[in-house]
């Protein structure tokens, strides 16, 4: 039977505006005959002390197994004792990659019409080591821990990808001129697999320098390769050059195949429940899912059907300075499908 | 005699393009008839044993004796035993804040018009500890160190900047969200500081949201203080906003008063000697060493004097997409004096 060829993906729908726009995912997959199954996984309401955080031990199974899902936005609940909820699934399922493709959307303005990038961010070490430090009373220190093997892994992928999506060039980020030896790590595993990538040009370009000339001529990068503070910031930078991180796809890639996909804007709980959030980071972190499994042709149909949406203009939310719904932003996408 | 009220500055001219764009700043001085008299230094051919650098133990002492000085740019020396040149000049001279004004030039077209920000760099300690160790092969660690003390100190600088320039907002820029005792401690000393100057808003902002705010509406911005590295990546990425480096001016504020302005752009070694060169960042950055000496009337006349050149555009260099020499930039801002 067609139920058979399933392939099941967990869901998180997430806090605030995420179940609205995880729904506008569901409906947009369905319309699409889309081949995935949702196993929908919310947060909890009380600390799990085997993932010492409001994710439960379950829903982590649920990714592990399924090696596929989606994240809408969590807020992380404030208080101590647990951990943030987005650090946890990186920690846990070992999340060494993010991924953010990072185009100029057809027909949306911004200063910029030429950004096609992707930033490939570590995601595991680096200055989110947690480990830190107060010497006496006034002087405190933390610890950036860069390893070979995470340098390698995630070097490795952004060639990987790089090839994989017929892109030219990856430019490795870093301040090595200063962190010689944490940055000069990281640069030796990049240069290491570059020498196996010879079709591809590899560059390797400081931060501060990389930061001005994205913002200069963003059109001079394809896919750069970063540690993980580095990476949090360039790949926001990036995501204001096309509009915000309301327009970002994202997807983090894991150990063992496992591809997180994730809108990584916030909960947004002051339009929550009233049907006037943009799913469209979501839909198009939902898309390089279905890359990630190889469903191009779904891909590409979604991804056009939104793009085509916001590019006619007719139907935008408010954050885009429409005045649609979003079940009515929704609908047009399917109705391009 | 007028010659007794002369006061006393040290000039690095420096490497490459820098005694071409030293001679121009020294030839507005005179045509605006600026009560300065320079000192010159230039970088050593061998290492001072007393300053483990290229740069003589005698400039360094020129600078502490005239608390004010101009920097061109200073190629470091390649090859091992031996300090970079610019940390040298900011560990020795305890250069604490790096000022950097950034604003649109009139008449310099880029994506962006309406830029008019300050940012404000702790400049000796955070990631530039220098403390990085091998814990075991592929695994290194380096530290960043925040102390009080320097936080106070950048801190208050900016605070007391922005009320001495008529600035009403400072940003603290951080990411305590993650590295919560260092940058955590950071944060807790601006505050102290804000206390202080009630009549200026104070706001803190984490790094990733600012770069992205940054290029999405930079008038979101008046003075942004922040930890060495984030200075010195969005110092950079703001220079892009407007052109680049070479039309932006710094100055280095260090313990005692000393001011070292500086052209933070490179030597440009390619086109040095030809007379092409743009001195616009260093005649700029002159301009901050007047205002830090309450030369406003001064430092006023030879702003405008550069400015209205660039906006004019009939005298522009090759950078600026013109064809003037830096001899005919300079009679250029001259004649507007
Ligand atoms: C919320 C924060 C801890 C997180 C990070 O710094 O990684 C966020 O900025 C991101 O990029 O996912
Ligand atoms: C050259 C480099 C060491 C320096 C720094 O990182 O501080 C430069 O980028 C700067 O901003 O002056």
């Amino acid at each position: 039977s067609s139920e058979s060829n399933l392939i099941r993906a967990t869901l998180f729908p997430g806090d605030g505006i995420g179940p609205e726009i995880a729904e506008s995912v569901k409906q947009v997959f369905r319309t699409a005959d889309v081949p995935i199954e949702w196993e929908e996984h919310y947060v909890g309401t009380e600390i799990d002390p085997r993932t010492q955080s409001f994710l439960t031990w379950e829903s982590l199974e649920s990714v592990r197994q399924n090696k596929v899902g989606l994240k809408g936005p969590m807020a992380t609940p404030i208080g101590k004792g647990h951990r943030s909820l987005n650090l946890t699934l990186r920690k846990e399922l070992n999340l060494y990659a993010n991924v953010r493709p990072c185009y100029s959307l057809p027909g949306y303005k911004t200063k910029y019409d030429d950004v096609n990038l992707v930033t490939i961010r570590e995601n595991t070490e680096g200055e989110y080591s947690g480990l830190e430090h107060q010497v006496v009373r006034g002087v405190v220190e933390s610890l950036k821990i860069i390893t070979r093997q995470a340098s390698l892994r995630v070097a490795e992928y952004a060639f990987y990808y790089a090839k994989a999506h017929g892109r030219e060039r990856v430019s490795a980020i870093h301040k090595a001129n200063i962190m010689q030896k944490t940055d000069g790590l990281f640069l030796k595993c990049c240069r290491e697999v570059a020498e196996k990538y010879p079709e591809i040009v590899y560059e390797e370009v400081v931060i501060d320098n990389c930061c001005m000339m994205l913002v200069k001529n963003p059109a001079l990068f394809d896919v750069l390769v970063m540690p993980n503070l580095y990476g949090d910031i360039i790949s926001d930078l990036c995501a204001g050059l096309i509009g915000g991180l309301g327009l970002t796809p994202s997807c983090n890639i894991g150990e063992g195949g496992i591809a997180l996909a994730e809108a990584v804007h916030g909960s947004a709980p002051d339009i929550a429940g009233k049907n006037l959030a943009n799913p469209t980071a979501l839909l198009l972190s939902a898309v390089t899912m279905l890359r990630h499994l190889e469903l191009h042709d779904k891909a590409d149909r979604i991804q056009d059907a939104v793009l085509k949406t916001i590019a006619e203009g007719k139907y935008r939310t408010g954050d885009l300075g429409g005045n649609s719904k979003t079940t009515e932003f929704t609908k047009a996408i399917c109705d391009h499908l």
